[in-house]
Parts: structure tokens; sequence; C-alpha cells
């Protein structure tokens, strides 16, 4: 079936366009369907499910072309990834607005959704797919690195030296988990039932070792902890028979959470006594089955979580809506632990840290790490933030434009930004860089199962912030701004927007980015304080943030 | 407990901000709530049911403080009717940016949205309440007029002459609809439940008279036809209780609408058999009772429409939801006769033609009666317009700040503004007007009921376009945007964008103006034409828009 060339945004710092505008968000688009960062270029999925760059190959060339040919105040209108308007604005407005998988509430359903789509009407956009700004895997290891830094800075003191976190499930996303534990200096046991899932990870370096039984594992552990050195050790089993096993014998973890996909009853999570081999069969030839012994295994599995809970472990819903499948199936108190969200993240939101990232146009490994050497200087004194930069050029590999993500907040972004931009005026970077950011973030999402779960002020699914964050960033100066909806958790339970930035060495640039790069995560601060939020509240008034009513 | 003293805005040409970018907004915005504007100033009610302009008086208080201590480079958010925010943008972004009402889809139902809105969370913004551009019945005259006028050339031949309509609700909308009628030559029965309401429009001459029964109406018009002359006339009732009635007693109008509030069915519709009293003291201490009460009541009414309908009597939903709330209710054929977009607006809405709006800061109707005649010198060759302008100036009262509104489209609406820029700039006006439009227009709305109803290509739903034409607004440099949802049709059903701009004489003006009031109407054309609409595609072609997959 496949006959186009695989693509890849050009490197160096000539331009195919007429200006840097309009070159990075076509680089950025290249990149997101580059075959070292796509999950299915052919069919223009980059992540997520169907999370597409464009709607069809017609109009992904369209793009192309529109973006060669525009103007530097002309502003190109993505619908669904579908060019449908250029129109005359200034030079300090985007050059791009997205907008993608938007529906009207009463139709924002998968059904409508695919009926649309299979008429060519439509596009999931998921978030950073439609929005040109994915980078790879990189972006899972950081959001749960920072998770677990977190986890240590709230329940240990902040440091993670000595503690061993229990999980389960290595696959595409939980497979992040024990590489994020031991960059964030804990040991991790995960329990996964596939053995060539463990396999995977140990030949990718996410996952240390493995052994056969928990004892094994908990040896291993032990011996390294004595060696001053975290380990992560995989561990063959179903996490629903060994974990009350665990708690039987009174095996005690530091910290406790999961990631089987428990939000796929039939296809993601492997119920008690079954083989894989049993598994997988069914999965076809008797689905309903699956779900039936599925979910009651999972109510045992969180009633042992519940039970660490008891004891104190700090234990987290890694967002697989295990515990809603729990409460159904009859564990009235299944909520009783926190979605990792409010456990853990919100905090960094509320002083607007998020998932903050940038990529070198210029296409050369150099140009990031001499950007990791600046965030370094400017930031001296965060020990997380340099381990991660260590870590991350350490342990992972580049996919497609070399880019970094590091989790970092109101104050640090648009001065980080503003050191990027006077390297590309300078000649320290060979070329221009964008920035940009996941749409999960501090100020820019509404997601009332994720994001936005249990807002101190019941806001969850108050979705004005994210539109007005969008609309700011528009009208701050940024290069492109997207709204979506859906991601993450699907059609109907999130509205979201992303915002990119590029840094081309001007002082026009320079600028927008002090505007776009304050205000981006400021409209972060905003919508926690005024969710109630002390540690927002306190942000806002140290930052000198400007909110009317912050204090009525 | 009213204690508050009415609202005006100043008039003249002395600014109480720093500038007109935040004068305008701060007039237009206590304009909505002057008490001739507004249908329940007292509890910040400007038109539409609960349609508010702020989400209480304190946050009121704190937009009009935050607007005077603005600066020309400094942008305000409000967020559902609160100043959230105020952030260092510059002069070519909007001077506010408003999103109101929105909710993740999951959750955008009135049930969740009244308990935000009990938690002081939340406000209902219409379309043009809380976006700070009603200008009155005014507003909705013209729209009316030419409903009418295209009813009456679709079913009897050009001309009204002897015919009545019959209709319900005298609201800050429906009150307009004896007047349109009789200015295009029908007579009006117009049944509605509150006293009130029929003296105001006696009293504003919106409507001729009034009769204490269906029978007394009917003697009425019957004899005013005698005499050639066409006459409105208000019923007190309930709409559901009389129409069966009517139907039973064989009186056939010639032609049937309603616009009673029927998307909010707490607060918009009287149940059969309810007192006005009952119904307000119910709608605070047991809403959902009102809407269990109102709902089937609807169902009736619709009911003895599809009758009317049946009978070949031209029937339309004028917008206000009652299809779909009896649809819901089990009338299975409710969606039988049509809404009023696709029957008669939508090939103007293909050439960007809609609610074009403007008032005159200066609050001199002398400063409108210029403007009316600029129109007319620049539209020479439109007599349809030409006799609006005298009609409206002649039959339609000013309400708070003099304005005027005429449906034009992609090509004049800018070089109408820039024309009025000028008079402003050389003192032919006293002082800086605004120019905006309802957010019923051709390219920011998507409401599967009513402007969006039966596309071409069954996008009815698709949101992408209101949210494009808001970012592209905002990107364009307009003096405010907005963001709704739930606008005349209600929570879930609907999403829509509103746009201001101030001419206020100078260069920078006219350039985003310019700019503006192209985009604007230019994107309805866009969304029309990737619809699939000819005239809109012809429309884009003439006008010379660059829509890069037009002819894919
Ligand atoms: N930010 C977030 O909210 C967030 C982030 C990452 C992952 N998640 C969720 O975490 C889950 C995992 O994501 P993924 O991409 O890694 O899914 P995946 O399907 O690729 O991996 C799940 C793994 O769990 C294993 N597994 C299933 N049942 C098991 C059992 N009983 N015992 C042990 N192992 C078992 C499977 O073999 C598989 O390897 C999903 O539900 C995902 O939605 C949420
Ligand atoms: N262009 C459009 O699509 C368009 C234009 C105007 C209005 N509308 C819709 O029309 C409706 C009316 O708007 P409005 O601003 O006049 O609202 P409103 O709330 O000011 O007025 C509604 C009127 O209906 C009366 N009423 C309620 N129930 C009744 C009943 N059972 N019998 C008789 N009268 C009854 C009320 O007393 C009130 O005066 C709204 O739903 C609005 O969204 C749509």
């Amino acid at each position: 079936m496949k006959n186009r060339p695989d693509i890849h945004a050009p490197h160096g710092a000539e331009l195919t366009c007429k200006s840097w505008a309009t070159e990075a968000p076509m680089r950025m688009l290249m990149n997101n369907l580059d075959p070292m960062v796509a999950e299915n270029p052919e069919e223009l999925v980059v992540y997520g499910g169907i999370g597409k760059a464009a709607r069809n190959w017609e109009c992904y060339e369209a793009i192309i072309a529109t973006l060669r040919g525009m103007e530097e105040d002309e502003t190109l209108l993505v619908q669904s990834g579908k060019p449908v308007g250029v129109f005359k604005t200034h030079t300090d407005a985007p050059r791009v607005l997205i907008a993608n998988s938007n529906l009207v509430p009463h139709w924002a359903t998968w059904e409508h959704f695919n009926e649309l789509d299979k008429k060519g009407l439509m596009m999931y956009g998921q978030m950073t797919a439609g929005s040109w700004i994915y980078i790879g895997s990189q972006g899972i290891v950081q959001g749960t690195y920072e998770t677990f830094v977190e986890m240590g800075r709230q329940h240990f003191g902040g440091s993670l030296k000595g503690k061993w976190i229990l999980t389960a499930g290595l696959g595409g996303m939980g497979g992040a988990q024990p590489l994020a534990a031991t960059m964030a200096g804990a040991s991790c046991m995960a329990i996964e039932c596939q053995e060539s899932r463990i396999d995977y990870r140990l030949k990718t370096g996410y996952l240390d070792t493995r052994a056969d039984t928990v004892e094994e594992a908990l040896a291993i552990i032990e011996k390294s902890h004595a060696e001053g050195k975290a380990i992560s050790v995989g561990v063959l089993g179903n996490a629903a028979e060994i974990l009350p096993e665990m708690v039987k014998k009174g095996i005690r973890p530091d910290a406790l959470t999961d990631q089987t996909s428990a939000h796929d009853p039939v296809n993601g999570y492997l119920p008690i006594g079954w083989t894989v081999e049993e598994w997988f069969t069914k999965r076809e030839t008797d689905p309903a089955a699956v779900a039936a012994a599925s979910k009651p295994s999972m109510a045992i599995h969180v009633k042992a979580m519940l039970e660490y809970h008891a004891m104190g472990v700090p234990t987290v819903d890694y967002g697989n809506n295990i515990r809603q499948v729990a409460f159904d199936e009859g564990v009235k108190n299944a909520f009783d632990f926190p979605g990792f969200v409010p456990a853990y993240i919100r905090p960094l939101f509320c002083q607007g840290i998020g998932p903050f990232r940038w990529a070198a146009l210029s296409g050369d490994p150099e140009d990031i790490y001499k950007t990791d050497q600046k965030v370094k200087e400017l930031i001296p004194d965060n020990p997380h933030l340099h381990n991660w930069l260590d870590m991350a050029r350490e342990r992972i590999q580049f996919q497609g434009l070399p880019a970094r993500i590091c989790w970092v907040g109101l104050g640090d972004r648009h001065r980080l930004a503003l050191a990027f931009n006077e390297m590309v005026k300078n000649g320290e970077l060979k070329a221009p860089v964008v920035i940009g950011r996941d749409h999960l973030d501090s100020g820019s999402v509404a997601s009332p199962n994720r994001e936005t779960e249990a807002m101190m002020d019941g806001s969850d699914a108050v979705s004005d912030w994210p539109l007005l964050n969008a609309l700011l960033n528009t009208a701050s100066g940024a290069t492109w701004v997207s709204l979506h909806h859906g991601g993450g958790v699907g059609m109907g339970f999130s509205q979201h927007s992303g915002v990119v930035i590029l840094c081309d060495g001007t002082e026009a640039a320079a600028k927008r980015v002090g505007r776009v790069l304050w205000n981006d995560p400021a409209t972060g601060v905003m919508r926690h304080a005024d969710a109630g939020y002390d540690i927002a509240k306190n942000c806002a008034r140290e930052k000198g943030l400007n909110l009317p009513m912050l204090d009525k």
C-alpha cells in the first residue's frame, strides 16, 4: 500500500518558506509525521490511538504548499486538519490558527465524530498530534518523572533515596515508569503479565533487570539500596494475584500505583487465573467473557491498593480508570485514594509548572545540548531539573528533530526562551528553535476525569479557561495556536489548547516570546487561584499577576 | 430590594478610561444594563431568559474599575462574567477577551450549569448579553422583518397584505415580532403570558393593541384588514393552552412561529395550568419541578404547531429549541417543520450577510442619522436597505446608546466602517462608534438546531468554525472578542463567537477595522463554501478569498 516517501523535516538554517514564522510550523508538521516520531505515519497517525497531524494526504500537501507561499502578515486557518483559508492579519499575529475535533456538546460523541470522520469532515487531533508539537516518548518519561519527584517531595522530604515504588503494567505508557523512577532516585518493582513487554523494556534500557518472584525482586532492590543505588525490576505475573499476596505477607512498598490498561476491560487487563494465551484468544472469540472476568479481578487489585492506602502507603490512580471499574463492581471506597493529578500534578499546575518543551529546527543535537546547558545556568538551584537534563541526555534518544522537555513554570519559561532567542541571534544555535508545550498543562485544559479532576471549587468541567488561554496566546503573538476537543480521554470529555512560539533571534520575536511565555503559564496560575488553591494565590501575588478579584 | 442607581453609559466625547479602546467596552457593558436596554437590570439580565452582562454586581464593579485603570497594551480576560486577569499584550490586540458559559461537552447540561451558577462559578452569557453588544429590540427587528418578508415572498407571491402571523412570546427578542410583521405588511397575533410584557410592547410602540381573547383579537385584525391596514394584537395567555384550542376551533393563521424562551425550561417557559406568580416562585424554590412541568407543555405546544404545519400553514421554529424539547419528550416528528435559518437566512449567510450593527458612543441620535445617510450614499443601489433605514428611523426608538442594525455582507461591512472611522476623524460624528454583530451570523456559530441546521454536507455540529472565527478576529485586532456556549438554544446545543471593534478615527483603527470587518464575514463565506454551497463558492471567488481547497 505504501507508496509515498518517508517525511523528514528539512534541517539547517536555510529557508524553504518565505519566513521562519511559516517554516517553523511546516517543519514541525513534517516532524510529527517523521517515521521516527509518528506511530503510523502512513495513516498520518502520530500517537494516542488515532491522533492525526492532518486530515488526509491531500490536506497535508495543501498545508505545506500554503505555508510555503504565505507572507509574514498572513494567517492560515486549519479546521480539523484541513487548510480552509488564508487571511491578512499582521506580523504580531499567529501564522497558523488551528481548531481540531470540536463538536457542539450535544453531538460530542465518538459515534457522531466517527460519522463525520468517515465523511471526510473531521479529524481527531489528540493533543500535540494535530497541533504539531509532539516530540516522541520523551514526553511521557518526563511526566512520570515529575510525578515521582513530587511524590518524593510530599512524602519523603524531597528524596526518594532508598525507597521503592510498586506498580504494574509495562506497556506503551507504563513502560516509562521504571526509567522515570530510577531517574527520580527511587527503585521500582513493576509487575507485568507479558514476558515480551518485560523483554522489550530491558532491551531499550527503560528497565534494569527482572526477577522471577517478588522475594527475589525485593532482594535485588535491597542489595542495590545497600550500594546506594536505585534499580528497576520487572516481575512476571498478574498484579491482581500478586498484590493481595504481598499484603498478606506484610511486604510494604514505599509508594504504589498502577498502569495496566484497566480503562479497557477486554483488551487491557488480564483476569485472575488466566494465561496470557487464553486472554488473547478469548479477546477475539468471547470478549464479553474477558470483561466479565477482568472486572472482578480489578476489584481485587483495587482492594489490595486500598489496604496499602489504609496503612499509609502513598497510593494513586495513574489515569487508567481502575477505581471506577472497582467502584462499579461494588468496591464502595474505591475512590479513597486519589488520582495522580490532584495528588501530585496540581501543586505544580498551581505555579504554572507543566510540560514545557522545545525543538531545534537545525536538526542538530548540539543545539539542544547547548540549550540544556543554558537551562542549568539560568536555573542553577534546581537539582531535580539538572538531574533530569543529564539523565535525559544520557538515556533518551532523540526522535526526529532534536527536542527537550522539562517541567518549568511561570517566571522561568519566558526567561529560558528569551535566552534561547539570544542564542539564535548570536549564532550559538545553528537555526531557530520553537517552544511549545503539551495541552495537558496548567491553564490550557478542562478535563474532569483527568487534569481537572476534583477541583477545589467544583469547576472541573468549566471550559472557559482553555478558551481564554487560546485567545490570550493569540493576542500575545504566538506563532501557532490550537483549540482541540477530546484529547487524552476521548470525545466529550475534554477541551484544551496548544501554543507554539518561534525564537528566530529577532527583537520582534523576543517581544512576542516575552509576552506569550509569561501569559500562557500565568493563565494556569490564574485558573487555579480562581479555584481557591493557596499555592496558586501565593504564586500570583509573588509574581505580581493582576487578577482583579484575587482577594475578593 | 433595589438600592443601586440605574446604570447609564457616559455620553459624549470625554474619556473616563485611559483610552477609547477601554472606554468603548465599558460604555457598552453599562449600556447593556441600562434600564432602557436590559430586561431585568437589577439581576444583570439583559435578554433571552437569564442572559447576563456580568456574573454579579461585585464582578460588574470590578470589570468597570479594571477597564478604567487599563493601558492601551493590556488585555482583560472575562470568564463567565467575572474579570479574572489583566495581561500585557500589544496595541493591535483586543482589549477584552471573553469566554462565557463554556462547559466540557459531557457536562454541558442545564443541570450542571445551574449547579455551577448556584455556586457562583458561572453565568449564562446568551449571545450579545455577555459580550456587551446588545442594542435592544432593534437588533432583532430587521432579522425578523427580513424573515417575514421572505416568508411572504415564498408563500404569498411577495405580499403579506391581508395575512396574519400567529406567534407567542413578547420578551426581549420576541417583542420585535409585531413591529416586524406590520413593517412587512402582515398583521400579527402574539400570545404572551405576562401582562407586563404586553404593556411594555404597547408603550414602546412595537405592539399596536391588545385583546382579552383570541376571538376579540381576530375581530380586531379583520376590521383592520377591511381598512387595508396591518395591525398587531397581543393576547394574554399561555400559548400551550391557547394553540390547541385554536386548532380545535378551526382558526387558521396564515403563518406560524414561536418565541417563548423554550431553550430554558426553568426560566423561559410557563407550564400549562400554572400562574405566572407560581412559576416565578418555583423557579427559585424548585427549578426541577418547573422543568418537569414545562417540557411536556412545550410538547403540547409543538404538537399544535405540527397540526398547522400539516394543514399547509407555513410554520417555522424561530431558534428557541422548542422542537428539540418536544422531540426529547417523545414527539418524534417534532422536526417536521423547519428552522427559520435553512428556510430563509442561509442564502444570506453564504454571502457573509448578517446582523451588522453599530452604536454611537456620543449618545447623540444625530450621529446615527448621519451614519444612516452614509450607508445610503455608499450602497446607493439597494432600495430595500434604504427603505429599512427610513422605517427604522421612523418607528424604532433608540434604547440606551443610539444604535443601528442593517444586514450587509462581505465587501460592504469594512467599507461602511472605514467611512464611519473617517467621520469620527473629521468631526462629523461627535465621538467614536463601535461596530459589532450578533453571534448569530454567517461564520460565528455552530448550532445544529438553528443557524447550522441541515447543512448541505452534514457538518451542522462541527464547532471548529466559530472557534476559528474568534481566534482570527483576535489575530486581526478586534477590540473585544467572545466565545460563548448555549446561546439561543440553551446548554449543550450551540457554540458561538462575538466581535466588536472600535472606530476612534485613528489610522491604527482604520487598519484594524479594514482587517476585522473583512475577515469576520469572510469566515462565514469560507464556512459555507466548505460545506458546498454554490452561492458561497461563487462569492469567495468573486471577492478573491484565498481558500486553499476551494476547488478540490
Ligand atoms: N496521563 C495519564 O492519565 C496517563 C498516562 C499514561 C497512562 N495512562 C493510562 O495507563 C494505562 C496504561 O497505558 P499504556 O499505554 O501503558 O497501556 P498498554 O496497554 O500499552 O499497557 C498495559 C500493560 O499492562 C499489562 N497488564 C494487563 N493486565 C495486567 C495484569 N493483571 N497484571 C499485570 N500486567 C497487566 C499488559 O500486559 C500491558 O503490557 C492506560 O489505561 C492509560 O490510559 C494514563
Ligand atoms: N434569531 C434567533 O434564532 C432568535 C431570535 C430571537 C429569539 N430567539 C429565541 O427566542 C426565544 C425568546 O427570546 P426572548 O429574548 O424574547 O426571551 P424572553 O425570555 O425575554 O421572552 C420570552 C417570553 O415568552 C413568554 N412566555 C414564556 N412561556 C410562555 C407561554 N407558555 N405562553 C406564552 N408566553 C410565554 C415569557 O413571558 C416571555 O415574555 C429564546 O429562546 C431565544 O433564544 C431566537
